[in-house]
């Protein structure tokens, strides 16, 4: 069924609140000019991310439920790089006239990502799009002042961490453009094309870490180290050491990296949206950071130190610094 | 200058971060993952809108200025409905590689309604589009829980109350798709092209409505009062009546419309995008919420009853009833 046969807005909307759950705080959710909150003592955090199809996203190598699962995550992600945990989270819709299979395949993907990790679909807005579909999403999230993770607190000397591996989300992109699907028979292939369409976001990992009150700077890899480390450093008025070596490369990654006619340290320190954390703390707390993330299920290392002055350095595996590979620019 | 020239991602969120301002309980704005707000012991409004080039807005029949205006506006005006006043406001935006001042023009209409009605530029997303412009607002709003008010609570026998004139901003409508512009010579289509592109959010209107402690039911006219009241009613399980005679009509319209071919009752009626407000009370209670209002500048009066039932009704000049009639579809 199309949506122009769904019977207008109302019956969209209708269709939609089938995935807005209660929550304790929410006062009023879907259904009137805006969202009602209850507040509590504590900062509330709001961070928003605009998707638009052919410049983000292609439905031709994607699935509505991945598109939904992604965007929702994207800014779950960034909650999380705050140190918190998200609460509500708010869809702006646009919409071709589509099949509207197509509109519960989004919002269960968001959904879903949503239940995993604590936040409740709460409003948003439903319009038409003669443009593709546009997703905007809002996420709220809260955190507890002292846990609260910024990017411009990183102090020369401390340790650089980074969660899990990098570059894999890149290569599944790669492997989507060259054509194969996220239900192809390589395993290997099949998970990088996963990590890059089904991201997982670090907020266990994030939490852990800030409660250890040892965290010093933090925030998420979503257009990769190479373009997002100059932001922290900027941020703080620090310099980085990067150890090529010291990058983590998954196995998937590393036994497809050469059909990818692909560096695995390229991807890995150029290669955007892995939404793993990078972090830093002091070096003799580096040890407990790792382990309590660790504790959650996922790896963690040091990939290398704050400097004092500007200069991002990559020192590659020869032990000559080079300059980082270029990444990815929005504009 | 094009956006392209400008110097990539961080450039352009430089350029934009000029249009927010600090504010006290704003912790962290335009900068990290996502904005840090500091709460306070009142329910927290959430709204958020989507603007789609060629589907919402034209560039042709705007000005960059009015669009950034009426972008900011029409969620403030979705937070007065609440009966809230606006704290924060996150713009996403989508950019082809328009000339810089566009965005700049832009960012000066949604910086100057926030001013004026006390909200602040607290972050957003920036992207390039392939599709024209898009903007997605997400306004953050605050109320005292004595003073929300939802759409649910209309009762039979209220009263029915709309602050100023309807029908003039889809007027205006009509006159931009028939080639006139905000610069018209035309005093009268001038003011009504106005009140379409650059409407002003009902903020203190709405405070002083509901801090009467007599406001039952609100909501603000986005798709017309042919639309929205159906939604108010469907909400309050209630029906009403509407006399045709009582809708607010102002001299502008009246003298316009037979330009026009249209019948002013059915503009106030149908028309979209007045952003007024709508409101019931208790009868006897009508006096006093429509004295507040006019106390702070603008009209209001009374144009018909909450009824038991379901039916919405519009009483014709001639004391007749009929059908309302038939008001914008998203869809």
């Amino acid at each position: 069924m199309k949506i122009s046969e769904l019977g207008g807005e109302l019956a969209l909307i209708e269709l939609i609140r089938k995935y807005s759950a209660g929550a304790d705080g929410l006062e009023m959710g879907i259904g009137d000019d805006a969202a009602l909150v209850r507040c509590v003592d504590r900062y509330m955090i709001v961070t928003t991310d605009l998707l638009i199809e052919q410049t983000h996203f292609r439905m031709d190598i994607n699935q509505p439920y991945l598109l939904g699962w992604k965007s929702a995550a994207v800014n779950i992600s960034d909650i999380a790089a705050m140190g918190g945990h998200p609460t509500y989270t708010f869809v702006s819709i646009g919409l071709p006239d589509v099949d509207v299979s197509v509109v519960e395949g989004i919002y269960q993907g968001m959904r879903d990502v949503c239940d995993k990790y604590g936040s409740v679909i709460a409003g948003g807005d439903t319009v038409s799009s003669e443009c593709g579909i546009v997703i905007n999403i809002t996420q709220i999230g809260e955190v507890e002042p002292e846990n609260a993770a910024l990017r411009s607190k990183a102090m020369p000397g401390d340790a650089i961490i980074v969660t899990n591996t990098l570059g894999d989300s890149s290569a599944g992109l790669k492997l989507l453009l060259g054509g194969e699907r996220v239900d192809s028979d390589n395993m290997a292939h099949r998970e990088l094309i996963e990590r890059h369409l089904r991201p997982e976001p670090r907020v266990r990992e994030a939490r852990a870490a800030v409660q250890t009150g040892s965290v010093h700077a933090m925030m998420d890899l979503s257009d990769g180290l190479a373009a997002d480390l100059p932001k922290l450093c900027a941020a703080s008025g620090v310099g980085a050491t990067v150890y090529a070596d010291r990058l983590p490369i998954s196995d998937h990654l590393r036994v497809s990296a050469s059909e990818l006619n692909a560096e695995p340290y390229i991807l890995a320190a150029a290669g955007g949206e892995d939404y793993e954390l990078l972090i830093t703390c002091a070096e003799e707390d580096a040890g407990e950071v790792i382990e309590v993330i660790h504790a959650t299920g996922t790896a963690a290392g040091v990939i290398g130190k704050i400097t004092d002055g500007d200069e991002i350095a990559l020192i590659a595996s020869d032990g000559l610094p080079g300059p980082f590979p270029r990444s990815w620019e929005h504009f």
